[in-house]
């Protein structure tokens, strides 16, 4: 499982309060406390309550490259946003997202190409979420054509069925789990997908029980990469456990240690 | 998820004691522990070292009936043993278990019709356990047909594909997982499956979190039944989380207890 970090997000009192204090020291901890905890890549959102996205975006980028090297997925729903973030970004970027929307999916298409990034595409358009598989795969159908005739290498293509909270939408929770498997039929080599895992349990109780039994679901069914807290401990346990079963992690008695520390010296 | 509690085995040394000393007061308070934890009906195994495992199943049986009413699951390789567990029980039973070898099945087949008992039947046989998900497939179908022959109800028949340790066979899981999911398509209405879930970590060190990690997996593939141990809170809350992901119990925000409610009132 790819794993993207998503506690910088101004949508945490925290992070926040960095911005508004351009205290970089707060950011680079949390952006190396979630690389040492298993992140693969960290998600850079300036929340919904940011004044100045574009100069926070930048300002967020550049303190955390100068604390860890992983890929940062730059979150917005600005393309100004996202421009400004993959402008100041010296490593690897992914952006997060486009719309499956002719006009917006081909320009993000062209920005992925023009800054070598991965690109998110979520299976949502001007007609709002889809409200089942069926809808969900040819939006995934529609974008996977886009991103083919524009030349974007399926390797950089993320699809996100958009995961909806449990307490909202309970019912297409299941058609979710099976679109991921089935959005690899749909492409040679199959295309990989994405969630923003805490979307399933917002608004509820029991949030990390309900994400990690969520995502180890969604692990069976093919998910390749995951938009998650890695310092939610228990999650990250269940994570590798399921690599475990699904042959994907090496067994020995203490494969979780040996999981975690694989990931710390990379 | 069918619930069958794991916890009356010889196996244990408790349960060794208990028989040794015909303490009924002991299986009573397992049979009872279990049920209230969830168990929907309680498996039954004198263990390998009873030496009367014919007069051991039927004391076991009478002692956990006169505490709880819930179905017992004879679980015995001797035929003599589960013939004596299903004179002696007066409620619904389920024979634990019949392979695919053609004799044993049809003896099997028909002491289920006799005795209106359901039926546990392993995607093994002589040749030994099934390396790949195909061959589970072939002897499922062999299994299905005699079934269907010799007027087996589908209903009353449980098709279990042998879960095997991690340590051992972590190569084969994931094809366990697809193969539930496959069973389905063999007949309709769908034949049910069931797992021994604490198989899979045998010999592990971190068993819980294996077991619950694979039980959501399997839950999420489709499976109807487990043999497990009611009394793992951990295990119990991801199975309720589970069904409320697929939309098998409905939200609340308090949906843990209010599903443990329900289960206690039955």
């Amino acid at each position: 499982m790819y794993i993207i970090g998503e506690l910088i997000n101004g949508m945490y009192r925290n992070v926040r309060e960095a911005l508004a204090e351009r205290d970089a020291s707060a950011i680079k901890t949390l952006a190396r406390r979630q690389v040492e905890a298993g992140a693969d890549a960290l998600d850079v959102n300036c929340g919904p309550l940011s004044k100045d996205p574009v100069q926070d975006m930048r300002w967020l980028v550049e303190a955390i490259q100068s604390e860890v090297a992983v890929p940062l997925c730059l979150d917005s729903t600005k393309q100004a946003v996202i421009e400004e973030g993959l402008k100041a970004c010296r490593g690897k970027a992914i952006i997060n997202s486009t719309t499956a929307d002719t006009d917006k999916l081909d320009a993000y298409l062209a920005l992925a190409l023009k800054h070598r990034a991965s690109l998110i595409a979520l299976t949502v358009d001007k007609k709002g979420v889809p409200q089942d598989k069926e809808r969900r795969l040819e939006l995934a159908a529609f974008i996977l054509e886009r991103a083919a005739g524009a030349g974007l290498d399926a390797a950089e293509l993320y699809l996100d069925p958009v995961l909806l909270p449990v307490n909202v939408a309970q019912n297409q929770l299941e058609d979710i789990l099976r679109v991921i498997g089935d959005f690899k039929l749909l492409t040679t080599p199959a295309v990989k997908s994405v969630v923003g895992l805490s979307n399933i349990s917002q608004g509820s109780k029991n949030r990390s029980i309900i994400n990690r039994t969520f995502l180890v679901m969604a692990q069976a069914a093919g998910l390749e990469a995951a938009i998650l807290d890695p310092l939610d401990q228990e999650l990250m346990r269940s994570l590798i456990t399921g690599a475990l079963i699904l042959n994907k992690a090496i067994y020995c008695d203490s494969y979780i240690e040996a999981y975690l520390k694989s990931k710390l010296k990379s």
